[in-house]
């Protein structure tokens, strides 16, 4: 029986998270694990974060929020893929704590998706770091507000020098021998 | 395979929705139906509602967001139990709509538990009516907010006439009769 688990993709805008999960959300697909659910920060935000600012407890709120989802899927044996910049560590660490007690201990897979701000915001993707630039936006992870790095992710990626390919393989390599899958 | 469904109890505070709820997910265990789950507006309140208010506008946006959870849990084949007042007739009609267009014409089952404002407020099981009267609270639906009645609920459950035990045989006579058990 499929095991329940979550797929935590941190990092900065523009950072290849979105690009990540899809990769692994396909290769998931191609092992015949076809009960995958894809929560985006920006799909979520509609319904799950609707009415929250920008500040820090706000943005911990929508993490613990859209952990609170994850968690429950998790319970019922639903793989989640999660992409949030959630650049909180306590909240990160929160949602760890809250998957690992409903999943067990590795059910929450943390990814850090690491690339350099020049980098990420030379792709700039949804133009945050444009509005951030002309002011229209503020508390942008990397920019006005810190991004706390994960101090103990499962997984570390360097997406300026790994490919999506390359690190979607390491990925399903760590699901494999955690028997996630 | 167990197919995905969201029974939602509508009702005024103290109608009896979170009693029935528990009833039902005692038949269906017993049926062997486990991996039921079951949201409750009061339990989700910490990490979903935090910051909602009790304006129509927010209550609505309370109600879509518990219902988006359970369209999603809905999608992944589980059994879902709701007790939600969400006295808005829109919200819920929204909800029914997002859930069927997922999990098929069927999966969402209304269920009006009904019960006379001054019984309800008898038993006053949160103190709610309390508070309404002392000024406490605001719109409180059946006192100062009004409870839209649905049009077209697949059950109306008078709880001050019905006992939960018969109640929740009515439920499960629905779930049988239209393949969702």
């Amino acid at each position: 029986m499929q095991k329940g688990f979550t797929i935590w993709f941190t990092g900065l805008s523009s950072s290849g998270k979105k690009t990540l999960s899809s990769r692994v959300h396909l290769k998931l697909k191609e092992l015949g694990v076809t009960n995958v659910e894809v929560l985006d920060g920006d799909d979520a935000r509609t319904f799950l974060s609707k009415g929250l600012g920008v500040t820090k407890e706000d943005t911990d709120t929508g993490v613990l929020r859209l952990g609170w989802v994850a968690e429950i899927l998790t319970k019922h044996m639903v793989p989640t893929l999660v992409s949030s910049v959630s650049a909180s560590r306590f909240a990160r660490d929160e949602v760890r704590r809250m998957i690992e007690h409903t999943g067990g201990k590795g059910s929450f897979v943390e990814v850090f998706v690491d690339c350099p701000v020049d980098v990420c915001s030379g792709r700039d993707e949804k133009g945050a770091y444009t509005k951030a630039r002309s002011g229209e936006l503020k508390h942008l992870a990397g920019v006005d507000e810190p991004y706390e790095e994960p101090h103990r992710a499962e997984l570390h990626i360097k997406t300026d020098h790994v490919g999506p390919e390359e690190a979607s393989a390491l990925i399903l390599d760590h699901l494999r021998s955690h028997g996630l899958i």
